[in-house]
């Protein structure tokens, strides 16, 4: 069985979130009703990280939401059904039952029903001296398991924000369950992502031969945390199709189920791992059911 | 501590062999000592895959030796000892104790003692219909363990043949017990080069923030399997430091400590791993002692 069920039409939306809540969701719709247009048949729309609010930790609280009774997961929700399209919901802040704070991305399918909920599992701290220091593990708390989920009528999907494309596990175990895409609403920044950006999402396609999606906000001319932008995405042979520059874009992509299927069959690299020597760290992970 | 003991000098002797094993190890010395002339502190030597044959399944028996009685052995030995280097020695064909063939990686000290023995681990079967067909386990057994390894003076290293560096968790094993260098004589061809060798080698560095080393052999003007070159070393932040063209070459490059620590103190991923949700697999993976 093929990872995709069909060729999969994806727009990715490259837009940047100011200080209002209401206009960042109202910017959202206008995304995804002009990539629809522009592309009827789009199967998936994808949100870019941290799209209801700014990036920055001392405002996530403001700006979080519980799920599923919050705005944004409403929002969402009609967004998805109004327009009979899935949509990768980018990341906005939850506000757990738990009383904490999570950065979570939600996939809701074609009638608005939510069929995957990942929250962001390595949080980012990092400390570039002079260069770039943020820790997200001030305000947030980080999320217990891998996303994997079947989204009806296009395939096997992994999920994972930002950081978290640094560690390979999460796309592993995606992977070996199934995954032919391996999504990532994320926002690098200027000094990381030229350096790294690319090249993750590269090292991703090409170890699990699988479509890779990067989303991330557009560059703010107005200030803060300065997105990367360059929304990509790259074919399981790691081949960047389609890159957005640092504004605001949509750029779209056509997944194609052969792709997949003959990279797979080619270099069949799935039936050769030797888990004689190394465990398959999917065996073990904790992840979400399929 | 540091992955590196010190600033490590390297020379990659990128050459090609022919159907004589007398003139390949000649030729192996020659660019062995060419290199020592002009970068005379060389800490490492490193030579590419299957430098005493043809890289070709068939002939693979013709050209084994035993370990580390074997003639290659010995030259190997004396290469390092005579002129006080240490020498990753590509691979050769072994004709195992068992009566088996391996594709095996020997590694030896300034004083011409074996310190690893790498196996290749993953053989290389593929069928890309109409462009490359390969199978190396037609006439090859595989090797059972990953590769890490302590070098007197230089640091911690890691060993993987070729195809080898397709599978991340032989780098991930290696970098998790601390290694700053995973180096992989290999030679991919003229169809999975262009594609594939520096984004595997890139991916490697990146995930693990360590020095890639990728020894190819020269492509080979008298025909027969036609390797892609390239040698090159890429840096704990992924970026190509230095890399050959496709005919005969050698490539020098300077490895610093500091580079593989400032990345991972920066950006402490080998810290925030969730091994809560995924298994370290270099916790359970079977490899050679330290």
């Amino acid at each position: 069985m093929s990872a995709l069920s069909k060729n999969v039409k994806v727009a990715l939306l490259q837009f940047h979130a100011g200080s209002d809540k209401q206009a960042n969701l109202t910017k959202a719709k206008e995304f995804a009703l002009n990539a629809l247009k522009k592309q009827p048949d789009t199967d998936i729309l994808v949100l870019p990280e941290c799209f209801n609010s700014p990036y920055a930790v001392d405002q996530f609280k403001n700006y979080s939401e519980s799920i599923p009774t919050g705005e944004t997961t409403k929002f969402l929700s009609e967004l998805a059904k109004e327009n009979n399209v899935n949509v990768i919901g980018g990341s906005f802040p939850e506000l757990g039952d738990d009383g904490h704070l999570y950065n979570t991305s939600l996939t809701f399918n074609t009638v608005g029903e939510i069929v995957a909920k990942h929250r962001k599992v390595h949080l980012f701290d990092i400390d570039i001296p002079g260069k770039m220091t943020f820790k997200e593990s001030s305000s947030l708390k980080p999320g217990n398991k891998a996303t994997v989920y079947n989204l009806p009528g296009v395939g096997t999907l992994g999920l994972g924000i930002c950081y978290d494309i640094r560690f390979p596990e999460l796309a592993m175990v995606a992977a070996r369950k199934g995954a032919g895409i391996m999504a990532y609403p994320g926002a690098f920044n200027t000094v990381t992502g030229p350096k790294f950006w690319t090249k993750f999402g590269v090292a991703r396609a090409i170890d699990n031969q699988l479509y890779v999606i990067l989303c991330s906000p557009a560059r703010n001319p107005d200030g803060g945390y300065q997105a990367y932008g360059h929304s990509m995405v790259v074919d399981p042979n790691g081949n960047v199709v389609v890159e957005a520059g640092h504004g605001e874009e949509i750029v779209y992509a056509e997944l194609k189920p052969e792709e997949v299927d003959e990279v797979r069959q080619n270099i069949p690299i799935g039936k050769q791992r030797r888990f004689d020597i190394y465990q398959n760290v999917a065996d073990t992970a904790i992840s979400s059911d399929l």
